[in-house]
């Protein structure tokens, strides 16, 4: 059976409204509840590796990830990451040979009712499962070399260059 | 920039309940909702050609299909169908060549909150978009050949033969 | 502290869609899932006296209800029922005395996006935390009498007569 | 017909995330989505005063709510706040004669999945149809009166003092 492996490192897909404090942090991985409620039929394990806003991210952590998608004995990955270096990760990751990773985020925390969370999880399980190797970044319903696309922040979607 | 047709057939996927009638009947394609709310950075035109659940349709309902699917234009296409008989319709496209089609539905109307909708039609755009050609199922988050896979009813799930 | 017994008895609220059967039935009290995931102060007690389409409902169920409520310890009671004939169990209870009894229940079933269950949930717990006895319907954020109202089927809206 | 008048101020209940900023602001007031997208048999008005976190809100933010509650026209008002200082609002509020006031909002921004807006949206409007007058909150399912209750920050509850 096809078993896909996800690394949870934080973003805006996994932020949570904490009331005490007044305000929002990134909380469990939302990966986990999402496909946990739906009818699956692949194996996946789920490994939280960071809960950063992808802003806070440094060398150190893109290396943290590194190592751990290198070591990973299953052959397709997939990172939820949030979105405004997600593609300084992908590059990060780019050498590594005979994987498949796909990573993806969500302009809106899964949380919300009207979150691309669930549907950009599609996307990339899609992706995960179709293509043979390579890093490729998987946002806004579409597969991006992360050497050739950028985010557009003002549009708020991922472009190609 | 990619474009992707879907062609929308019915299933439960688009069932909508009728106070009035007391009952529960395909309605509007579901996929022009999610699609219409979320951040999507393809083109895609959505097209109704049947509005049937699937253990209604005959062999005339498949030709229809597949004179569609043979005569567009566009490679990239997405079928929303009812999961019953998926399958069928999937193994009467599959000599189709030189497009990508993907069929996905949901066991769940998309207008149920737990509905597997939104992350089946995230599985389709993802897998139409990574996959060369060839006809394929995409169900429960898993990538199927029409001619090696099956719907099990008691578990609800779709499974390689 | 505020205690609210609740009695569910079926109605569209509790409608769910059964995929193996492709056909939809009365499942689970809703209520029992909407007021478990909010933060509620009050104590409330949740008991399954039916689970029929209230089209479905003769005398001898009306009964059974009537007997429940006019047994019932607490003060407090809300019925979640079908609409169809909401207002003729609403009647059946009106002599009972020294009880508020407030009964709603809703025109798309609690598991659809776009229900009104929460709403009309929250509209009864409101109700008969601020009402002195009765029997009231409470439906599309009113509250009526339910000698002097009744179901506009065209509308979908229940309205004073 | 039933008439409400709805006055927003701001609050949790209207926090919505901006990507962008990567912050998270009081937007619009979510009732009009809310009571925009059910089923209501009752004439509404929603006019926002403020967009203000209640731990923002100062003497002259209350006098400008005090002032617009006293002169308006309808005797049914509910009021959308935040829930830090809702009740030092409501005690500004409790002298105005021959209104039915009731100040509810939300724990969790209307905008997630998990929220209690709806629910408590629909209490408010229980308690405003059914309470004849004066000023209350309505909070986690219950009704208060603002000179005897607190907002227990640790539980996430209002309560009775």
């Amino acid at each position: 059976m096809v078993k896909i492996k996800i690394f949870s490192v934080g973003g805006t897909i996994d932020k949570v409204y904490f009331d005490k404090l007044s305000q929002y942090q990134v909380g469990f991985p939302s990966v986990r509840a999402i496909l946990g409620s739906l009818p699956i039929a692949f194996r996946y394990e789920i490994e939280s590796l960071l809960r950063k806003d992808s802003l806070d991210m440094d060398d150190a952590d893109r290396e943290l990830i590194r190592r751990h998608v290198a070591e990973e004995s299953c052959r397709r990955i997939i990172i939820t990451h949030g979105t405004d270096t997600m593609i300084e990760t992908g590059k990060v990751l780019s050498d590594i040979a005979e994987k498949c990773v796909v990573l993806t985020g969500a302009m809106e925390p899964a949380n919300f009712k009207s979150s691309d969370a669930v549907f950009n999880i599609g996307v990339a399980v899609g992706a995960v499962s179709s293509l043979s190797h390579g890093v490729h970044i998987a946002m806004n319903g579409r597969i991006f070399n992360p050497w050739r696309c950028r985010k557009n922040r003002d549009l708020g979607v991922f472009e190609e260059l």
